[in-house]
């Protein structure tokens, strides 16, 4: 059932012992707003914690690490950022069908909650930002570093198209609430390991362009892993640059998997649909940014995947 | 002499056949700044032209490309976002000396012009909208797009640690007033030359790191340019990705000029001061981003500021 923002707030008031599950392969606004959400609800006394399927990066150590971890019976269950519940990973096969409550601003949501607050925003700590208001806790400098967090990195740090005149109210907000938008963004978008700086060098030697220079493929093999110290975490990376080169429609990055099958990430401007594209090969995603996988060769893949490319651009 | 936002309309709005100076090497806020005066000032029916001493690079077109150039004999001339005179490049030669009126945000500023507005401010359009604003010229969604260009470039993108939540706020408003972030931002920080990327590659493929990795070199040499068919201008985009490398904290882009001589860029976080770096070298600049100039090779040069770098990190 969908609920708006005051009925979101009351159902948390009402409850205790409340578990927020956030998406596998954790970003930072799944993760600012249950570390956003636990704070208020510790706020009001109530006991809560924060799950997630994979370990969390080190780089997101600020939002949590002044909090003492708690264990109870959890009574009410609430995912936020979590558009199907086979985005929870493995936690699915526990909480599936359980989850009481969801917050989210995937409008692709497949409404498995028993409650749904949905709203079509850049970041699901833009609808955070209201429930905490509407839970009627103060917003201090940790919960909102929490919220600019999300936003920031879901907007790709207030760049991509969907960025909307309330998002960057929210963030002067945010700030003047204490959040140290220099130190966040810092560590989110200008900070880059050796390891990745090697591999991306690597990676881009072997940069080819197809289709008139309207295709661009980087290709990622467990050998560059060996010989740069990197590993496919970071190879998430990689694939925005692609779509970067003048001209590019179609940025192509495909990584070799240790079991020798590979992972082909897509993305496209507005002329190129990454989602259909995928779809040819069993994949999927949103209109810009899709992947596919691949039983063969990076090689391999990276000719079939060509080959489709000039199909659609023609 | 210091003057505030008002003067400097009122001293605007009693002028006509206004020349506005931009730096050399422009960049987004320069010009920015310099496209929205003039188009408030030819909103007030008066003769305004901008001038810059280089090519303006054609990702900027969109912020002039339906104004009509008029040539006529200028009568007042201003400097926006031009901190000392010598940043006019060769048009110092013809201006030095007669520059009426300044605006700017670089506390550095070197008082040249008769009449100086000066504002501590993240970019020169934050102050360039209040001038506006005074001129009592209403915000059109072209100079919307000028303003927001600037503030976004000299942020980069609200990412660097000078962002106030006034810019947050500000580029709200000018988004609400038309600014069309999505396609600015793709513009500004999402589209790389191919030339540019051949050359980043090979610049990364030559990185060096020194005094316990605490210090990342890239250098570019004139046969670099010559075989990926990059430019000069282009290499500016180089000199933050020295400064990303996770432990480095001073990070130098060494470029050879056409004369044989060379140009260090450099950039760092708060524990090295950049200008004071740089002054050693007979440069200087801003706390994080200065640069310097060398009469020797990119080697001999690159000998130098590693020996200096060691002694500003002991």
């Amino acid at each position: 059932m969908r609920i708006d923002v005051e009925q979101c707030a009351a159902l948390l008031s009402a409850h205790d012992d409340i578990l927020i599950l956030t998406h596998a392969h954790p970003d930072g606004d799944t993760l600012g707003a249950g570390f956003a959400l636990l704070r208020a609800l510790l706020a009001l006394g109530k006991r809560a914690r924060v799950v997630n399927d994979d370990p969390i990066p080190a780089k997101y150590s600020y939002l949590y690490d002044d909090i003492e971890p708690r264990e109870f019976e959890e009574k009410y269950v609430v995912a936020v950022d979590v558009a199907t519940e086979n985005l929870l990973g493995s936690l699915n096969q526990k909480y599936s069908g359980r989850i009481d409550l969801c917050i989210d601003h995937h409008m692709t949501n497949a409404e498995y909650a028993d409650k749904l607050l949905l709203r079509d925003a850049p970041a699901a700590c833009e609808i955070v930002f209201d429930v905490i208001k509407a839970l009627g806790v103060s917003i201090d400098k940790k919960i909102a570093g929490c919220l600019y967090t999300g936003i920031s990195t879901d907007t790709g740090c207030f760049r991509y198209s969907s960025t909307t005149a309330h998002s960057y109210r929210l963030a002067a907000q945010l700030i003047d609430l204490g959040a140290d938008n220099g130190v966040i963004n810092r560590l989110m978008f200008e900070t880059k390991s050796k390891s990745y700086v090697y591999l991306e060098r690597m990676a881009l030697n072997g940069l080819q362009l197809f289709c008139g220079d309207r295709v661009a493929v980087l290709t990622v093999t467990q050998e560059m892993y060996d010989k740069t110290g990197s590993n496919e975490q970071e190879t998430e990376a990689l694939a925005p640059l692609t779509r970067q080169i003048e001209g590019v429609e179609i940025g192509i990055t495909i990584r070799e998997k240790k079991d020798k099958t590979c992972k082909a990430s897509l993305r496209t401007y507005e002329s190129v649909n990454a989602a259909a594209l995928a779809k040819c090969f069993g994949g999927g995603g949103h209109a810009q940014a899709a992947a596919c996988r691949f039983d063969c060769s990076v090689e391999e893949a990276k000719k079939l995947i060509v080959a489709k490319c000039a199909e659609f651009l023609e």
